[in-house]
Order: structure tokens, then sequence, then C-alpha cells
């Protein structure tokens, strides 16, 4: 059965809460007495709409409806639960809630979005109590799964766990923050970064760019994957966790950052994050982590590199330092030479049947830019499109391995463009083959055209070259 | 000409630069006089081998030369670049400068990895002063790009110039820090996390697990792409940074971190954030920065979705509830329902021809299930391995579009299992079709074999029910 959502507050987060609940199938009711909350919220959701299902690979459930309330009772009766994002205001905040008291369901969950606030003050002086939690989410809200599940001895076991339970559902981490403190977990992070940014700026040490860079060509990349302590057993390697945390003591008083305002580092303190490091870590050896990490940044990188965006834009542009200049008047005409990445194989433990096609697609490229259709042909709107190709796999390749692509042209007249590529193992060993055609478009009408003089001569010269070659 | 490059401490930190040079091409010196060193290297060594390549979608240059040295003179001799990652004590480290002054070349750039020590300090007393710099690397170096190049005004312009460019040309992205502070810049964000975290753990709000998982699955995602001031740039939308920023001020005071030592957040700190963060965005507007956010965050968490890691771990459990099952008396069989990630499409702006083999391997997935070659059965050591596969492409398909893939048995016989897969757009187009041959395989031996005979019995029952199917 449909169940049913209640957005009190349509801003950036709640419009972002709006969009989780409707793209995994609730409906939803909003009450937002801003004229613009409208507009807002279809500003959220057309990024989410884009964003959210191109995380999986398969559909998300239909998308459920939604309904603009005139009052807050209309929104919340039906509700299953009722997501509060009205501003940071303790006092705001209480009236939502005293209203929200003679109108919802007693089983409904009431959520706030509250950055600082602790569950107590929330539920302080309210018949609902049992009823509201904090579950905290993070900008933006229909992408990043993490939710700080804060709730207070008012709220029992059975209700934190239903919140759970819908949360999880929706696609999100519910972080349960067992003892509730000023702005949870996250955000104090946050709030001490912030505190020494500012220092950084104002004493002209940095930039807004220059600390964003600092930090997403450096930890921000390991962040993302592991966080703070996982990375730093890592650094501490073999002699342990303990071991390593114990000689960061002295560093606590040294001006390292403005903020010093530092616990001791006692025997207690130490021993207590080596044994929460241990159980975390669980049996995988600091080998085991470093493949994880590694596995992990690969991978990531490469997803940026994709993008163009951050540290895969720096790696662009050494690539484009790296590649080597394709020689037509060489035979065999290598176009690809390179290692398998780790995020090319499947479960089967190989190179995944897809990235032969993108190999044989890079392979294309490289035949492209020989003939001269490069990256300023392709802006001025020509291209060749690959209209068929058969790929056959003879043996198996894994993450590590280095490969080669041997090309020859088969056809290449007028619009037509057919290659043959031969697929090498480090030993010479052929591991598979493809044919593939191409036609030469416009980039403008997705039609095809004939090719520029200049590229044309070149392909039929390629072609008579590599006539009878096998 | 080959550089040569002096690797003097050879631990985790200079292992990582020896494999950054060496995988660049670079021939390197090693001094350390550690009995250990030389295991030590090769753990990182072997680590870097495997993960640094994989990034890069060309091969690597051919690698240098590794050569141990007894003596420091012997190492940096013939030296273009001395890296320095000797413990952090400044005797130590001046002890080592005393002797490099002997013996280094004069036109040496001599980096130091240290984390704290600011240049002037290093170079006190020293003749060379003018050749060492700060050099500060983030582990794993031989991956994460982030070099913190610190100088002091004892180095002239062409040399910090040079550092730039060498660093540069290793894929790395040296930081500028134009003006020297202790702990430079990313370790100064570090140490004011580490410092909250211990408060954290000590105050027993949170584990060190709990702490990783608040920062991975959150900002820490958005760190990664973005860093902090562009981040918080979007979440400002369309009132501007400087609005944004200066309704943060009264924060300051409120009790959200332990570390209170705080700058005041006057107008005209205010208004220098809203100025670099004004250049730094250029002409991007929010819309822009939104987007370029959405994709980067959505290509990294599908990135860790093939790693199954992090918050792509997440991704596949939720997804395990969302995955449709297939009904084998359904026809057509519709084997995949999914929206194009923007990660599948090229720079001829529409889905690269590799995801469509991509789609139809996860087909030929989908059709694996249906007859009980699933998990568990390729657990067990049996699989179907695609051995050739035609891919007609007939219309393009672009990021965020709808598509469904209906499949059919072709052949199903002994270990021969032949596909014939329709995708269709959303409007029921058929935008490609394949023919996709598969063989049924051991997983110990990798040679073919008979499937179990369940699921050959469900195998030629849809090739009996597909019959005459057009």
């Amino acid at each position: 059965m449909t169940k049913t959502a209640a957005i009190i507050g349509g801003g950036v987060i709640g419009g972002g809460w709006l969009a989780r609940f409707v793209l995994n199938g609730w409906n939803v009711n909003v009450f937002d007495p801003d004229p613009e909350a409208g507009r807002k919220i279809d500003a959220v959701l057309a990024n989410a709409r884009r964003a959210l299902p191109m995380l999986y690979d398969v559909a998300l459930p239909t998308e459920g409806t939604i309904t603009f309330c005139d009052t807050l009772a209309g929104a919340v009766r039906d509700a299953d639960w009722v997501q509060e994002s009205v501003p940071e205001r303790l006092d705001i905040k209480h009236k939502v809630y005293a209203e929200l008291a003679e109108h919802v369901r007693d089983d409904a969950i009431i959520g706030s979005s509250t950055s600082g606030f602790k569950p107590s003050e929330l539920q302080q002086g309210m018949a609902i109590a049992s009823q509201i939690m904090v579950t905290h989410p993070f900008n933006p809200v229909y992408l990043l799964p993490l939710i700080e599940l804060v709730p207070s001895p008012a709220n029992d076991a059975s209700t934190i766990k239903r919140a759970q339970d819908i949360l999880t559902s929706l696609g999100l981490y519910p972080l349960h923050v067992r003892k509730e403190i000023d702005a949870h977990i996250a955000d104090r992070f946050l709030e001490a970064v912030w505190r020494e940014g500012l220092w950084l700026i104002k004493d002209g040490i940095a930039t807004t760019e220059e600390i964003d860079n600092a930090i997403r060509y450096g930890f921000g990349l390991r962040w993302a994957q592991m966080g703070l302590f996982e990375t730093y057993r890592i650094a501490g390697g073999e002699a342990g966790m303990k071991h390593f945390i114990a000689q960061f003591g002295p560093c606590l008083s040294w001006p390292w950052t403005k903020l010093m305002d530092v616990p001791e580092l006692t025997d207690e303190l130490v021993d207590m994050i080596g044994t929460q490091s241990d159980a975390q870590a669980g049996d995988l050896s600091i080998r085991d982590l470093e493949r994880l990490r590694d596995d992990n940044l690969v991978a990531m990188m490469r997803a940026l590199k994709g993008q163009n965006a951050a540290a895969g834009a720096l790696l662009n542009t050494h690539e484009a330092t790296l590649a080597p200049k394709s020689e037509a008047n060489v035979k065999p005409l290598q176009t690809i030479a390179r290692t398998i990445p780790v995020d090319w194989t499947d479960y089967n433990g190989h190179m995944n049947e897809s990235r032969y096609g993108q190999i044989y697609s890079d392979a294309a490229d490289a035949v492209m830019k020989l003939v001269g259709a490069d990256a300023d042909y392709i802006a001025d709107g020509l291209s060749y499109f690959t209209v068929d190709i058969n790929i056959k796999f003879l043996a198996e390749n894994h993450a590590g391995d280095a490969v080669t692509v041997n090309s020859r042209v088969l056809i290449g007249e007028g619009k037509k463009l057919k290659l043959a590529h031969d697929m090498l193992a480090a030993d010479g060993t052929v591991v598979s083959t493809a044919e593939q055609f191409l036609i030469h478009v416009s980039l403008e009408t997705r039609a095809s055209c004939a090719p520029r003089a200049d590229v044309l001569a070149k392909v039929e010269a390629l072609a008579a070259a590599h006539a009878g070659d096998a």
C-alpha cells in the first residue's frame, strides 16, 4: 500500500526530502505558506528526477503523487511520516509541533531536519514528544544517504526501529546517534573545519579556492570512502592503531590549528580509540584495507575523470601529456595501450564484456584522430557513429592486465568506415577481436553525411595501406 | 632524457614518492639506513604498480630503474629532485640537509615531506636554503594528487616554477601555499577534525566507526569533488555567498564544536569570502554548480557501487529491494528497466557504444538468474561467459533516458545459450538490438562444461517458449 509523507517547509532541504519520498513511490503532501514554495520545490525536484534514478541499475518505483495543501492539518492527517524542515528557531518549531499534536496519526513519525537542536529540546512540553525525533539530512538530500537519527529517552525502541526501517527503505543510511549533543556528529566536524577555514582566510593564508583544492585533491577523496579513523588505521600500518594514535599526543599542544580547546590524550582515550578501531576493521588486515582504499580511490577518481571534474580533470590533463602519437605509416597500427582498471571487472572476476566495447570504442577514436576527425572536428559538428559491432571474446582479462589493440581499416569509402581490431595480451596472445562498422554523421542533423575531404583522403589512404593485411 | 630522483627515507611516504617517480619513468636512487627499508618500499611499490596505471586510459611511460644506495652522497649526486621524508624532527632534517649541501647539484630541488614544519625552519642556517622547499604529499602518495608546495622568500620564482612543472609532470597538483604556516593548509583541517573527533569519542557520543560513517555517507562525498566553500556556495543558492556566510555569524558562539577559539565574523571577513567565492565560481550559476555537483556525486557513488564499498554498498543493498522479479512465463521477457546514467555518455553527447554492451551483459544476467544461474550458482563455481556478441545501434540514447530490454532465448542446448535482445526507448522505439552467444563454463577450470540439470531444464523451457517469436 502506498504510504504518505507530509513535508512541512519546502526549501532546499524540504524539497530534497520530498524528492526522496516521491521518487521512492510515496505520496507526498506539502505544507509551506511561502508563495515561492512551489517554484523552489520544482527546482529541487527537477534536479532529483534527473540524478537519483541514475544511481541505480534498476528502475525506481512508480513516482508517488504530490499534493500542495493549504493547511498543516490537511497535509499531515493521513501521513505515515511528517518531515519538519522549518527555520532553525525553537519557537517556530514548537509552534508547528503544537499544531501537529492535534492532527497527526498516533503512529506517525515526526522527523526534524534540524542541524543543531537536540531532540529533547524539540520535544519539550509536547504531547507528541514520543513521536518527535531528529532526522538530520545532508544536501543534496536526494543523493546523499546520511541521516543522523537522534532520539531521546522519550522515544521508545519500537518507534526508533520503525523510523530506521522507513529511512532505509528510502535508500538512506540512518546513523543512530546514541547520545544527544548540539549539532549531532557530522556538523560538529563541519563547524570545526569552518572555524579553521575562517582563520585561514582572515589571516590571508589561503583563498576559498585554495582551501577547496586542498580538500578535494587530498583527504576529501579519502573521506568519501573510508572516513577519518579507518584512514588513520591504514596510515598506522602494522604497528597498530594504538601505537599510531599515542604518538599524536604531543601534536595536540602544537599550534597546528587555532582551535586549541583540546582533550588530553590519556592512555584510557588511546585505548578506547584502538579498541573501537579494531572492532570496526573486523578481520581485515592493513594490506586488505590498503587494497580496498586503493580500489575505491581508483574507481572514484576514474568516475571524476569521466566527468572531467576535480581530481579527474587533473588526470585528463596529465594523460594528455602521456598519450602516444599514433603514426599512420606504422603496421600494425597500434591504437590502444593500457591497463585494465579495477572498475572494469565483474562478478566473474574478469573484465566485463562491455569493456571490450569500451576499448574498441577508444580504438576507433584513435583511428579517427589519426585521420583528422579529432576534438576540433567534432566541435565543428562532424563525427563518426558506430552502427554495428561484432565482438569475439577469446580469452579472459583481469584488472591490472596490460593490453594493446592493433587496428586496420577494412573499408574506407564515402560515409563508410569499417575497422577490424585485434586485442592482445602482454604476451602477444590475441584475447579478442572485433569488426566495427561506423557511419560519418553530422552532429547537428544527427544524420549521415560525407566526411570533410581531407579526412576522407586519409581514411582512403589507410584503407589502401591496410588492404590485403590479415 | 631520463631524470633522476633521490628518495631520502623510504617509509610509506618515501615509498609513495618513489612509486610516483618510477612509474612516471624517472630513475630513482634510495637512501635509507633502515635494514627494513627494502621490504617496506616493496610493499608500497606493489600497491602502486597495481593501482596507479589503472587510473589512466593510456599506458604510463616505461618504468625507471631503482637503485638502493649505501650513502646519502651516492644517492643524491646525480639527482634532479631530492625528496626528504625522514622523521618529523628538525634536528634530524637539518643534519640531512647539511650533508646534502656537500653533494647535491646546484640545480637540484630538495622537497621535504614534512607535515608541520615551515620552510623557513627547514632552511635555517643551510647553505642550500634556496633549494629547499616543503612538498607535502598525502597518503597514498601514488594516487592522491595534492602536494602542498610551500616556499619561503629564500626560494626564487624560477625554482618554484621548476618545482611546480616537475610535480605536474608526475600527475601531481602542486598547491602553492603563499604564506608559510605551521601544518600548512590541509593538515590544519585534519587536526581540527581530529581534535573534535577525540572529544566525541572521549565523551562517548560516537565510536570510530560511527564517526567514519558520519563522514563518508555525507559530507565526505561532497568534499571529494568540490571541497568546503563551493559546496556552501551551492547551499546558499540564489541569495548569494555573502548572504549565506553572514547568517553563520551567530553559530560561531554556539557550542557546535568544542573548539571555541574562533575568529569574529566581521563584515570585512564576510566580504572577503564572498568575493573569493565569486572569483572561484567564475561564470557558473548556482544551477550550473548544482548540476556539476550532482553529476560528480552520481558518478562517484556509482563507482563505489561497482566496488560494493561505502555509499556504493548502501546503494546495492537498497537496489536489491527494488529489483523486480523476472517472470519466465511473461512474453516478451523484460530483462532490463533502467535510466541511462551520466557516467555512460561520451564526447558525442550520447550513450557510449560500450554501455549497450553493459546493458546486454546485464540482460544476460537477468536471464541467468531466471534459469537459476544466480549468485549462489556462481559461488558454486559455475557461470555463463559471453563468447560473441553482435550489436546494432539504431538510435541514440542520452543520460536520463529510461530504457527497457526484451530478451528471447534463441538457442538453449547443452553448454550453448544464444540470446536476442531488443532495447526500447520509453516510447517503444527499438533503439538497438543484439545477438549474444554464451557458453556455460566451470569457474574453476575456466573451460566449458554442462550446466546443472535444473538450470538446463529451465533454459530449454525458455527456448521452447520463445521458439517462433520474432
